[in-house]
């Protein structure tokens, strides 16, 4: 076994606190990680303040370099530059898993952390860490123009949203809704950009227009202004709903063109739909949510083709409970970064 | 002005009954059809069964020859075998106009009967009536190798599931699933066939598994058997629901693939969708219903070229209570149609 330092849970009221423990020694498929930088995931804070298997180490979206690689692994050398999402296993022969969407998984993927290790059955731990030992199939070659610390965030909300910017075919001539901006939302944008498509921003705040335009958005819609959405009404292909919380479709629905789709990323309760509301237009509503290896590499390559990366406020690892606290207060624009360069490792 | 005779319900309850009522004179668009065959929807029980603006005519879906034209008229000629629908005239600027989609307009299209004229303001009269007075534009050459009587329900159940067939591309390689077997489901399975997809049929009632085998369905599923249906995860990449009433989607969303897609075309009202369940896989659920210019003709000429029409029990026009009685029943594979030779006009 290795050790590795990193901040644990114990329980869904305590603060997080160092904590020294075990990695496993590294299996032939496997690579080792020296975790710089780890983006602090709204799923972090949610999954370490409930019910849970505790202790927990959280942190699923990382970035690092290879330090040593398993026996049958060639897709990776030490000291390559790299990058790991929120999932580190999956069944591997499922309809799923074939078409490289190991998210839908039809066994369920492993998860980075509180997921179950396919071989030994141990809970994996994650990447708020010094050391990571993860499955060579889910670590990612990373461009090294990017600031690595803007790079983690790519890995879970990142790729949330570039699944259904690339399946809805977002280019030049596609106008593209982006409601709710944070985490998702903000990269939405700046992605969607890039892509060329035409970008809407929907926000509840007034306050985030300004920022929103500075992200790339050509439209600004407060979605609280009855009077501007009616304005909408069907002006964009497809919307991208990163909203945390249960909303009223109807509004959104109505701002879609013929043929067009609402994908929701942000919320995964469920809710009432009207087939009205989707009738007329003949329109979609979808949900979405993390990714697979097929998208995954052609994210982080179009991001450093492109010059993109996460907004991201860096601190240092050790203050990973003011980040907590701060995210809980919606206090951050858009990612908290962990930067793991204090930890005694 | 011009008399025809037709069928009206007085109120929600009495018997439709024989009546001879006037027609606008033609416009310098509008044709004037001598109406053969008419079909017996759905809708036709529904809107006389219910408060409604009485008294009304039924009637949408509808074949004939053309007697007369207006000054202006340049697609039609007298003689010529033409079908009609359930919409007759539009706004003709707004979005889903432009787009040939006329059943979506943003100012809600006029329909057959029931509709309010946007030149007089006069409340349409339906087709179970020996003559129609519509503008051309709403009118459709009919392919004259096929059956009239069975054309005649193709404007209505053909559009409404052809329109979606469509839209998603079915064609070879493509794995449709078709719910309900219906005057609409029925003409999916036909549908879906003739353009090369795999199709599967889910039916609530073993009884109608070889009909089902019969019109062309090259699985059957009978969807009370949860053993079967979980068979089918994963298994389809199009569904198209007629079933006409609420129901749980969960199941058939089940049967998806990844990013499948679930149109509901049966049923109006509203539902509760579990995102979890459009999550896993990437899914749409979507709806449409009705049809616009864009696809009619297209319908009616890939019917012509592929020899397929409804399958229909025709009756004389005098027998519409009969036929009102067994469709409430239930009784009716897969439509009614009614043969308009029996008016004395």
């Amino acid at each position: 076994m290795r050790t590795t330092t990193g901040y644990r849970a114990v329980d869904k009221t305590a603060p997080l606190e160092q904590w020294t423990f075990d990695r496993r020694d590294l299996r032939a498929d496997d690579v080792a990680v020296r975790v710089t930088y780890c983006g602090v995931c709204h799923t972090d804070l949610h999954s370490t303040r409930t019910a849970g298997d505790f202790p927990m180490v959280p942190g699923h979206e990382f970035v690092g370099e290879v330090t040593e690689i398993g026996s049958a692994v060639t897709a990776f050398a030490v000291g390559d530059a790299v990058a790991v999402g929120n999932i580190v296993d999956s069944c591997g022969t499922c309809d799923m898993c074939a078409a490289g969407q190991e998210n839908f998984c039809r066994e369920f993927p492993t998860l980075t952390y509180g997921g179950r290790d396919r071989h030994d059955g141990s809970t994996t731990r994650g990447a708020y860490s010094d050391e990571y030992v993860v499955r060579d199939r889910f670590v990612y070659h990373r461009p090294d123009n990017l600031d690595p610390a803007a790079v983690a965030p790519l890995m879970c909300a990142g790729i949330t949203v570039w699944e259904p910017l690339r399946r809805w075919n977002v280019g030049p001539g596609v106008r593209l809704g982006v409601a709710g901006i944070g985490g998702l939302g903000h990269l939405a944008v700046k992605l969607g950009r890039a892509l060329g498509a035409e970008v809407t921003v929907f926000t509840t705040s007034a306050a985030k227009v300004a920022d929103a335009r500075k992200l790339g958005a050509h439209h600004v819609v407060v979605s609280t202004d009855e009077a501007e959405m009616a304005e909408q009404t069907g002006a964009l292909d497809l919307i991208i709903d990163c909203v945390p919380v249960e909303q009223d479709l109807a509004p959104y629905l109505n701002t879609l063109a013929l043929d067009g789709t609402l994908c929701i990323v942000g919320y995964l309760g469920s809710t009432t739909v009207d087939f009205i509301d989707l009738l007329i237009g003949r329109k979609s509503l979808a949900s979405a949510g993390s990714g697979g290896r097929r998208y995954t590499q052609d994210l982080l390559n179009f991001c450093g083709e492109n010059g993109i990366v996460a907004d991201v406020e860096t601190m240092p690892s050790a203050r990973v409970n003011e980040a907590f606290d701060r995210l809980a207060a919606n206090d951050v624009r858009y990612r908290f970064v962990l930067d793991m360069s204090d930890l005694p490792g």
